[in-house]
């Protein structure tokens, strides 16, 4: 019996098929939201507990890692994408290894224990989020904390319940590369809360980073412990 | 020194100007919100505990204590409108008593002690509520919850950030009556939480009922325990 939906399975794909674009996407810039404030605000975030040693859940091209690196932080950083992985390999510091979601939630120690602190930028998309940040539980220092980021749910339009949806990147500005279409698990406020409690987290703190122009919410950023 | 800040003193006098026009809007259900959603919400949530006694803070025209009467749960309704609380005491069962935030601020155990609810349905409008809910720990019974329904932050206009706002009560549909305007304190669903921290609870649950036709969300209903 396979655990992983079929959605899941297109998400990983998609991250395997937009790789070029999204390195390109980030090391541009080209994500105002990124630009204007939500980076800044996961930086700082994890700074503030001056941590020694970080896990990068989703890491991507890696940007997370080379911004946190000049504090002497050690950045360990996991994706699911191959190449993915290895544009960050080729762009700067930090250790990084293909692993996806499946096996890290098999086994949470897989990419290592101890970490201060566990970070998801945008990282948790799929309906099966809760199993992952379970097992995420043994990769982390007993005082160490989760830290999440991810779209404002007031911030997309639509129905506001939990479900899959369909990202076409399209607000993604003018690329000339196309993209695959990227399945992604919608969540409320609400049910961001009940996955991190029902995985075994109590939230400390949660902030609201807004367009610095509109005044707008755009993502939340939660910090999570261990309960 | 007076503590109360001088908007808190307009928001009471408010609910005293408008104790006719607010009794008439909640008794012929003109605010469809409460109609579609929140009404339903609140009684379920509370229903669910169990509970023996309940507190209702800020009760206004007593509504809830005559939602909640048939099931067997005492309840005690306190509010700073003395028009409000003779209007409550005419309509229904329930003990009914005029008390200022500030007063049940000073003494938490002021309306009564060993509550198994708090509840404040749309009744936090302050930027000093962190005192006063604080102050109610004193009336909860050790396992008794606070129960928060509040405007969701995404439904109004607006900046998002916290801060005093003055309601014109013209969305609640065209009432003869004239009201008074209403200064309310906003907050975000961040300073909600860090409101319930600071002030001593931890949060259980959080939901957020919608609009049953455009699926909005229209509260938050939070259920808070003590630290």
């Amino acid at each position: 019996m396979d655990p992983t939906p079929a959605p899941t399975t297109a998400l990983r794909d998609s991250w395997i098929a937009n790789a070029a674009a999204w390195t390109t996407a980030v090391r541009t810039q080209a994500i105002a939201s990124r630009r204007l404030a939500t980076d800044a605000a996961i930086v700082e975030a994890v700074l503030a507990r001056r941590p020694s040693r970080a896990l990068d859940v989703g890491c991507g091209e890696g940007w997370f890692a080379r911004a946190l690196s000049p504090h002497g932080i050690a950045v360990t950083g996991v994706d699911g994408s191959p190449p993915l992985i290895e544009a960050a390999r080729a762009a700067g510091p930090g250790t990084f290894e293909v692993m996806t979601y499946d096996e890290l939630a098999r086994d949470g120690r897989r990419a290592g224990t101890g970490f201060d602190v566990a970070i998801a930028n945008f990282a948790l998309l799929s309906e099966n989020d809760g199993r992952l940040l379970w097992s995420l539980r043994a990769a982390l220092a007993p005082d160490g904390a989760l830290i999440i980021q991810t779209v404002h749910p007031v911030s997309v339009g639509g129905p506001y319940r939990e479900g899959w949806r369909t990202e076409d990147f399209r607000g993604f500005g003018d690329s000339t590369q196309p993209w695959a279409p990227m399945p992604w698990y919608f969540r409320t406020v609400g049910s961001w809360l009940a996955l991190l409690r029902d995985a075994g987290y109590a939230l400390a703190d949660l902030s609201e980073p807004v367009h610095p122009e509109t005044g707008a919410p755009l993502s939340l950023l939660m910090i999570a412990k261990l309960t």
